[in-house]
């Protein structure tokens, strides 16, 4: 490649001074039937915590044996919510209809900015003064957090040419969208892409790749979703954010996303078969194109699964959690069994 | 160094296949006024985003012009939450007075495991029939992790081979510790390191070099306080998930743990002189020492800030509370100016 | 009356033994400008709990002084969010495109039930094998609970019956709609009506009827705002719930819906000739015929007041916010004042 | 009884105008084996919602079929957090380390103000230049809310005098003890009195009296517990506050507090010989004395159960838990089954 670094970097990033190097590990091959990811993925994890990557790859063993994972995208919308503070509620009320009076045109000004942006919806959120905009948007196969500022930014324009009540002041964001951390709002509206993938586990594969007894695993279920109820979770999981963590920064997504995907819901039950096994994760922000999926190393990783560029960013979200189950699967095994200590103290050294 | 790649890195991951290189920017000097650390710091940040480490660094910059930035660690303790459960809640009372009476006994099992973890306190949470026991560790120079699990392992088996009343189940973590998620129970407690960080802008550096109307500041205070509540956080703050994910993998923390220390509380105060900024944060889980600390570009990077190695750990995590703190400034100011857009939009080429 | 008691009351318990006396207190009069309510009301409120009646007559005072409170109902939706489980993600996804064609009907079918009750929407919310129907009504003048209860029943059995896809269970309520009960998706989605409410208190108001310096109030309220978002409540008040019993008991409204009314933000802005106070309520079950609204001294406060009967639900509701207006700007200003202590101690004799 | 109306209630209320008569159901005898509460329990409920007394009276009966519920008191203890404004951090640590270097003299401060409060513990929670103190009280047979708040204000006034670090603002409620409201830190600490009450139901009776299959129960079981979570509740409960409201009236116990003790955990395992239901709940907000249990029918309420006047509260915090249980066990198995709305349809006539 004739790029010099800075080249290749400087879109990316200001005050270049070089690279940071994260070892990579691979899992798999991890069988996903989605809706949009088919076949059997090598799944590249960049991290420095040993025993991540055993773990999760302990956990696409046994789902794959189990004839793999089932996923499906069951939705899609980037928010981005600006705020605009008025005098007080009537004036509030009066944009709020003049907003629904006018959200083709808002629709159309928003759009004019993005080839790959749509506006889904624009809901209105009333506190007093205040009227936050719940715009939602589909972004193509990027994560589209940059597509969706530029589209919101034109709306204010818009809103402060024509809106007939003018606000006191306006912001592009009120803090309501859930950009970059937990929110309960993230969890019910979903922002990003929101999938659920499960598998039914046979019972006499679970003990012996597991080896873990099926009450104890019934029983641990039980406390982990009581643990995670009395702890004050958004949602009920044990660790998403190693998966996403490790995945995101292997492949070039936006690594402080963790902080929004990294809520979800994780069940179990208890079949007559088996066990069977879900994630459900409304927040998972990736792209196949944009970001830092064109730098050198992480479109290698993505090539590795054959989702890099466009028309993958579906398959690319299933993926994600298909492999974040896994993650649950191996260490809710772990936990039940008492094996879960034995596995870290073997892989990492330093106490 | 004659060690190969897989040697370097072969505690840190398995089935290495290689490196993902992600970009680092330097910010700063950021002058930092802490309880332990004093200095102006160079901070390395590793992302791909762009736009990212421009507004930091305008944050640094503008903190470092207003004397710096006061910083304290006031608390730290990595939580462990193993969990027991009985037949009812008499069996579950009479552990709880066990453990009450051999408190010290499970201090010194737990302590026999590791030279530097310290069990502060053992607290029982008792619901019916299960009963979570909150162990809390100091964990020297190291974000902890590995260390108290292996500690509250020794405790189990205490338990396990003493304790007069037996568990129908005991499991080493109870999904309760908050570990890798943000919860509510770490925002109370802390889990890792707890830092307060403030610093006071004076009017004029404000409009100077921020370009935004006090007035203006304060109402997006107001609509981003608003919005934290009215969307579901876990406190109240814009976006410590950026500066923390860049800051982590570049110094060899655990990512996936920007889940749970992008909690806390951003604060402003218009004063007389000038606008009072802080940010408390009860999750940094940082270490000078283990994990990829000592990677060759991570350890690099703690040395550029004079923080590698032991007896750093806790000026390394009130710089990230700082570091977080430039972020809050920049990008409230920022969508208080009506800037946001278009620094991103100016930096990031794609849409 | 020539009806015995037991027929008085008959319709609204069983085993009935007699009744408890509450005592009631009135405030007022105080002015509301609402939507809906207009002019001067007295309020009754019925409660054993001594300085309660005193503190918010002392903020319905101020506020009627400041020329009355502006209200307004800004939303309204009784949620029910009946449940059906699937064998896996496909079958549900088949299930929730069914319901999309057949709205319509389940609409028709739900409203042949009742004569005040409309199905405003019904959204599907999927967990994996799981979909939630959270169906929103519009209840007329009731409160609506059972109206809503018996209208999804009508649904869940037209779709027991028609559904291609059958689920192997089916349940009325999933535990999901708030019923009875803070939660996040309450106070998003509102549940009942949602009413916001305000008044601007002009400075020498406060400082001669509040006794109360305008700093100390403002710094209560960045106070009382930190202290919302770290002990984890859900929105943002000080004692909305203290006013809703009250005002509920007293008028015949169901006093266990206090449990999610109870929910919501405070906002205090000091603005040029005065601070400006807001309430935004989402979840207030109130209605003015149904229930306990018939009962004799309940229907008396309601006639009190005006509000018996059809046509009133609204204007109740924003009473109801008002109310809880006046009690939140007493006891922020008390609290801010150094009076809260001094207020109790005089009136409530028993320590 | 010689004392006129006024008389009877002055010290209970302001601006009295008389009373609410609020009807009251009995249901029992409930078989209570508590630590505190020994016996067959007649409850008394106070609603104008036709079906909870039957359904309350239900579940009841089952409970008392099977033995009885176990229950156990497993803490007590009444917040309330005075939060404290400095300038700075520094000055924040000062004065946390001279609270804890005077503690003592805090407590026998506080406690010089009551016979029965005795100050169990003061934590500080900092944060930047905000400490709130987390004091906690045991407060005898009473609820005990005026009580701590006097003894606080006591600690106040000392701390104006003596502290060496004077505050900008003091003030004695920093709307942070939960008071009046769900908060996670009441679910986690608790507030007022903490019980945990659970019964195992053998199946025949499951099937014979509640008419419901066990695995319907369990499916159930399963989705309400996801309905719970999803929906961003404070705990994972059905309905506790239809009980905990009927019952708060009926015995002169702050109907208010039902906001913030309707916060906790439901139960349900399938076991060999049956279903084991339990309740916990952390803020059960009773006395025996105080409040309005002195009144003349809530007097005669607290007779019936034989829980009036000194030595009682915790007991009555007990039958409280219990109450509750009953209520859950009841509407599990009535929407598991299908009858939830029959029930309602057929006793509450208006739609």
């Amino acid at each position: 490649m004739s790029l010099s670094r800075a080249e290749a970097y400087g879109y990316n990033i200001e005050n270049f001074v070089g690279t940071v190097k994260v070892p990579v590990g691979v899992i798999g091959p991890l069988r996903v039937n989605g809706i949009n990811a088919h076949g059997d993925f090598f799944i590249p994890l960049a991290t420095t915590e040993a025993a991540l990557v055993a773990s999760y790859g302990r956990g696409a063993d046994i789902a794959s044996m189990a004839g793999g994972i089932s996923a499906g995208m069951i939705g899609e919308g980037v928010l981005r919510t600006p705020a605009f503070v008025f005098s007080g509620l009537l004036e509030s009320g009066l944009f709020i209809d003049w907003v629904a009076r006018h959200a083709e045109t808002l629709k159309t000004v928003a759009e004019s900015t993005t080839r790959y942006g749509k506006l889904q919806s624009i809901e209105p959120f009333m506190d007093s003064d205040t009227v936050f905009l719940i715009c939602r948007y589909s972004t193509g196969d990027a994560a589209g957090q940059n597509m969706v500022t530029v589209a919101t930014e034109a709306i204010c324009a818009h809103i402060a040419e024509h809106a007939p009540v003018k606000p006191r002041y306006a912001f592009i964001e009120g803090n309501f969208s859930g950009d970059k951390k937990a929110s309960y709002l993230g969890m019910h509206m979903g922002r990003g892409r929101k999938v659920t993938a499960s598998v039914e586990l046979p019972y006499p594969l679970i003990e012996r790749v597991l080896h873990v007894a099926p009450d104890a695993l019934a029983a641990y279920g039980r406390v982990a979703a009581l643990g995670a109820v009395l702890s004050g979770q958004l949602g009920s999981q044990a660790h998403y954010a190693n998966g996403l963590a490790a995945f995101y920064i292997a492949t070039g997504q936006d690594a402080a996303c963790v902080s929004e995907s990294s809520v979800g819901f994780t069940r179990m039950e208890a079949r007559t078969n088996g066990v069977f096994f879900s994630v459900t994760m409304p927040n998972i922000l990736v792209g196949s194109v944009g970001g830092g999926t064109g730098l050198p190393s992480q479109a290698a990783a993505l090539r590795l699964m054959g989702l890099a560029g466009p028309g993958n960013a579906a398959a690319l979200a299933e993926v994600t959690a298909a492999l974040c189950l896994c993650g649950e699967i191996s260490i809710i095994a772990a936990i039940a069994a008492g094996h879960f200590t034995r596995a870290h103290a073997k892989l990492a050294r330093h106490r």
